[in-house]
């Protein structure tokens, strides 16, 4: 797992308020795993994961949804519970999952560009935009949501494919590698208009930079483009910086950060982005591999 | 600990619905122990378990008692918490626990004669019924059942003797091995007249099969009878099969599962029951150990 | 981490009512820590506590305030849950840690000059009363009490700043030791005419004894001074006891305790303690370090 704190600035624009203070996480991942005399490995991965934004517990309030209006509190302070287990088999190229899964569109190649300041300062430049499954890690346990999902991959070639219970998704994604390029093409079908619908990316090193161009079509949360890069600075220090654009924002977002290694897993990460709200918000900390 | 992860189906012939689902547990036993100059080993259990189907927090409702009809989900999705610790100090034959205890006649010989499926398939073989005290998994922590228990073996002779605060229980098994057989009876007083109030068992090995019968008077729950088997048919494979009777239901239960060990703690189980409620219940999956 | 578990007995004079019962304790400290190629110490710990008297979840009442008349239980039994995590840099003396801090004034030396019995059986000894910030063990994760801080020692003298969000507490104290004695001063200045606002302490060896000296001004809690000795009455037992007077409360302090090592980490504990309230507390039980 890891560990990170430092500080975190931001400045609401529409609530027009500013606000600078401590930032944390502790995350300690559990790896679980048992191999088979014909060499499959099965395995489970379960997490402890506190943010200092954590809260407590909420009700569903009157209309027994959460996440709406009405929720109320009505436990005291969150302490931190295990996240769902994500169980697999995988044997060569192939792996199966089930649980607390990935998910195809999340664990696409080019989603996750690059790693922004400490904290990753709103993930504007992850493309799809979270209308997807994504591996929770939070302490819902196995009563958040659920899937199954098959990973191939086998040589420049790999392909993924999830479903889950969460507005009856099914999707996947394709990717190839090829001369220092990697591209990759997903698509997803759900019972909500603001899911994901379409991804596709581009990556690659190109001079000093490796690159990431990345577009999704996320129904009516909108559809956003990516541009980011990644740039050596030195032996122990780069600098990633991104542009997104989303058709359903007003403004443009971008960001900038460095990250230098200070040796044995530890590393001072800060930046700043504006986001595609047209809030900003910058990090600055440590952060530690354990 | 061990992960399990697989399907399973169930005919409910009461509400006349049929659904084939995943199931799935992880199951992390920690174990912290210290040993005195003079042999004595203290020492503590702890778990954390998480089901598939664990569910959120519920409130007792208007009548401020839990498993009532007015109990209410209050809270989001179910984390995953750490259960009752179980402590004890062991020497030689001696333990002495205190907390999350065994209970003496969820420990007596014969009442886990076999281990169905890859989930249990409801456990109808389990002649006492879970109508006495037993080691919660669940995530009530030290809130949850507490007890002291002493157990003693000395050769073939074993006896557990255990009281609780549920229901005032005080319960006890006596057991004796002779000639490759193992006879244990066990008794229980209580404030419910629904709990265990005797169990008898019987096991040995007769030709190629492992076989127990066992008896528990539960009370109001129920007299049930319970005969077992166990058969070898391969280095790596085994069945295993029993007919229970309760005379408070009217159905005979009866299951048959296979174990197939694929090595490195892995196997490949799966079975099918009918219920002593008339219910068909069935599983495949894996188990692994690590 | 360490487990204990024993037998605490209670005489509640306000009440009139005395009780024998189990008493228990499950510590699981985890502590992760990354060291840069120039030396500085990175690290988070993290700590499971669950005592036997740990109980379900609260909701705060009509007045949305913890701790007040009107909560109200909402969930089932409690489980255990991880506390927050202090996070902390550290680089020869110097050390500063965020989140779920120490606390200067819990920290500063003579706040703890015995550890009574195997529970501690009230901690009248603690002069500053538990009026200031303290690494909290119980399960409010990041959402309990968080804070900054800023320790350094250098030879013999020895400097300790913390501030925390509640009661807006800034506290910080000194100490100094010479030809083995050790003095410590500290004050704390916050929002609540009831937190520590001085405490000062002396403590060293004479003849057999350790003897502690403890002063503070708790603001409206009262000022409380304490006496208190070890003294080694055997190669594996020692014997502690303590005077306390505060002025807030009507009766004298005192107790006495005994601690036998049995080796391999383990130990036999009791105490008995008559309270500033009137009470009296005694115990006895095994406590075991893994």
């Amino acid at each position: 797992g890891y560990a990170r704190f430092g500080v975190a600035y931001t400045d609401d624009v529409s609530a027009d308020t500013n606000s600078t203070d401590v930032t944390s996480r502790f995350r300690l991942n559990i790896d679980a795993t048992a191999e088979s005399d014909a060499g499959v490995t099965f395995g489970a991965r379960v997490r402890f994961q506190q943010n200092n934004s954590d809260e407590g517990t909420v009700d569903a309030g009157a209309d027994d949804e959460f996440g709406t209006d009405d929720d109320v509190k009505t436990g005291g302070p969150a302490g931190t519970k295990m996240n769902g287990a994500r169980f697999f088999a995988r044997s060569g190229g192939l792996e199966v999952g089930v649980g607390n899964i990935y998910g195809a569109i999340e664990f696409m190649p080019g989603m996750y560009p690059i790693d922004l300041g400490l904290t990753g300062l709103g993930y504007d430049y992850t493309a799809y935009a979270f209308k997807a499954d994504a591996y929770q890690s939070g302490s819902s346990g196995a009563a958040g949501s659920n899937g199954v999902e098959v990973m191939y991959s086998m040589g420049d070639f790999g392909m993924h494919l999830s479903a889950s219970d969460t507005n009856d998704r099914v999707a996947a994604h394709v990717s190839y590698s090829v001369a220092g390029y990697t591209f990759a093409l997903g698509g997803q079908d759900s019972d909500s208009d603001a899911d994901t619908e379409f991804a596709v990316s581009a990556s690659g090193t190109m001079g000093p930079a490796d690159l990431t161009l990345a577009y999704a079509d996320n129904g009516t949360t909108g559809k956003r483009t990516v541009l980011a890069a990644t740039f050596d600075v030195g032996a122990a220090t780069n600098v990633q910086a991104y542009v997104a654009d989303d058709d359903s924002q007003d403004d443009t977002g971008y960001g900038i950060d460095f990250n230098h290694s200070m040796g044995g897993g530890t590393s001072l990460r800060g930046g700043v982005a504006k986001r595609l709200n047209g809030d900003t918000s910058a990090d600055l900390g440590v952060r530690f591999n354990f």
